[in-house]
């Protein structure tokens, strides 16, 4: 906690529209907001556009300890810096940034490393305030405060996101494509690239084919894997699949409980699960021969490092990012996008602020 | 399988003194057997001495799926080859050998990797035969067949060994010490290693401080870890654990549910469980946050290319192995050697076959 209240001179408040959650599960009320000047560490961005990712929907519908109303969700955005507070270096009014959920201070032992993606000086949480102090930047046109989601809450026209998540990206970047690495499609690139350490010729596996499990085959057919299969319950999403490297396709209910090579074979668990979740494993099958487990955030990306890699490959045309992007909505659809992730209508919806 | 039966010319059956289980939980029988000459690709021993190790325990108490009687336990031993069959180039009579249980055919796409430790041309097992044939190389005097354990069988004046699973050793180490490395001992050290790759200035938690426990901390130690914390619900162990460099005592009922650090902890699981045996993790706690459960047999190790490391290490008085030897008997005494373990008393009992 920092009690130091310095603002940059010049930044006011902010009138803007905001699409707010007020109630678990209910449509998000798109009404206009105060968003105040970034505190020290902080910037405040014009979002230019949106993604929906699953934890907003998860976080949208569960009744979770973290839960709070009313707030702003959404995380996935790139936007233009407005205005920096005190102590930003890093990035300067008319940059564009990529939001990025999970802190990367730079500074701590974790964020040195290049073991760890998970910040010490701000462990991740599904936090109502902003990253380094128990505070909001929104308030109503009433007063009340709007908590933020996940340190980022990009469903607004402005918010204020502090510099451990804010990555600086290319600005020739396409924003409707560059904000698909923001977090969900990041993750699954990561895990093939940075935690499988999938090599040509290798073998890769992948359950569940959402935007994540379609990541993870972009991913593996990025690091060179000459066989990817899909395993999901539902046989039509082949189709799309194969589009992002998908050769093999396997119904769940089919695929028999050993499919981890022994001696090596890693299983990465990636996204959210509901809480109090519990995994059974029998001990001899799954760990006496030489199998992994590993869990993981962003798929082991650090995201000031790794994230603007991945950027790089896209626009070199080596990632494809493009085919991820089913549907692009205005802002105030956002209800829609909502409806096409609940029916599983979309892989990636971008919501545009300003068309 | 391999059918071809041509034998060495000059390789007779032997007739030699073995302690045979031939009842589960009961105690062994030293009696006269018949150890036939080696097919190819084996080789004949004649065992220098030989170690108690759990796992010996747990299969001559429990009734497992692959329990077989009679049969002849023990696999962790150092000896002296006595007669070769064909296809051997690997040893020459009067080449001193170490037996390890898991086979090693330096062919196959595991064996030729860096990644894995578990050949897959001769996957492990608990088999009642010799490696690469059904069949046994063990009668008694009624002619009646005496089943191998683990591939290796060296309770036994003679055995017969797959040339998979023999490695070559400097006939200069002491077999009483050397021999600690045919097995459990091994896995400790490979699992601080091979598998957690202990940094200098680390902080390693061990839950369990038997034999193998006090082997990760040798391992941690000799790696540079700093700060050794043993776990175990018997303080009265912290005394003997102090000699393998741990540093920090915690009683196992006080030591929370936390113990792993986030980014970057993992978690190894070494030894044999039960049957049928379940982890149940927390999804949320356990792998949300970049932590790793690892399995593995043997730690991790190649036996062929890392025990002689591990050897020359030891040789080299940079890695502790005389700590670890608590009783020496004869082989006559080797029920002894079976209390001494049950009840806890020693860490390990080598039992000599010729003294």
């Amino acid at each position: 906690m920092e009690h130091k209240v310095t603002r940059t001179s010049e930044a006011q408040p902010i009138r803007c529209k905001a699409a707010v959650s007020r109630k678990q599960g209910e449509p998000l009320s798109i009404e206009e907001i105060i968003v105040a000047p970034p505190m020290p560490h902080e910037a405040r961005i014009k979002v230019i556009c949106t993604t929906l990712c699953h934890v907003d929907l998860t976080f949208w519908r569960i009744k979770d300890p973290a839960s709070i109303w009313p707030r702003i969700l959404g995380h996935e955005a790139i936007g233009v810096v407005e205005s920096i507070g005190e102590n930003v270096t890093e990035v300067a009014k008319g940059d564009v940034v990529m939001t990025i959920f999970l802190p990367d201070c730079g500074e701590c032992v974790d964020c040195k490393s290049e073991k760890s993606n998970l910040c010490s000086k701000f462990p991740f949480k599904v936090s109502p305030w902003v990253t380094r102090y128990d505070s909001s930047r929104f308030t109503d046109l009433n007063g009340q405060i709007i908590h933020h989601f996940l340190f980022v809450s990009s469903f607004s026209e402005y918010t204020v996101v502090d510099i451990a998540n804010l990555t600086k990206i290319d600005p020739v970047a396409p924003p409707n494509k560059a904000c698909l690495l923001s977090c969900g499609i990041s993750a699954g690139l990561g895990a093939a690239w940075r935690l499988a350490n999938v090599e040509p010729g290798s073998t890769v596996a992948i359950f569940g084919l959402g935007s994540i499990g379609l990541a993870v085959a972009e991913g593996a057919r990025f690091c060179g894997a000459t066989r990817i299969i899909g395993v999901d319950v539902k046989p039509e999403k082949f189709e799309t699949a194969k589009k992002f490297g998908v050769t093999d396709f396997v119904h769940a209910g089919e695929c028999g409980d050993k499919s981890l090579s022994q001696g090596w074979g890693k299983t990465i668990v990636l996204g959210v699960d509901k809480p109090e979740s519990n995994l059974s494993l029998n001990t001899r099958e799954v760990l006496f021969n030489g199998k992994s487990l590993i869990g993981c955030l962003f798929g082991g990306l650090k995201p000031k490092s790794h994230v603007p890699i991945l950027l790089k490959r896209y626009m070199d045309k080596e990632l494809k990012l493009d085919e991820f992007v089913t549907h692009e909505l205005k802002f105030e659809d956002i209800n829609k996008a909502f409806d096409l992730l609940v029916n599983g209508e979309c892989v990636r919806c971008v919501v545009w602020m300003d068309k």
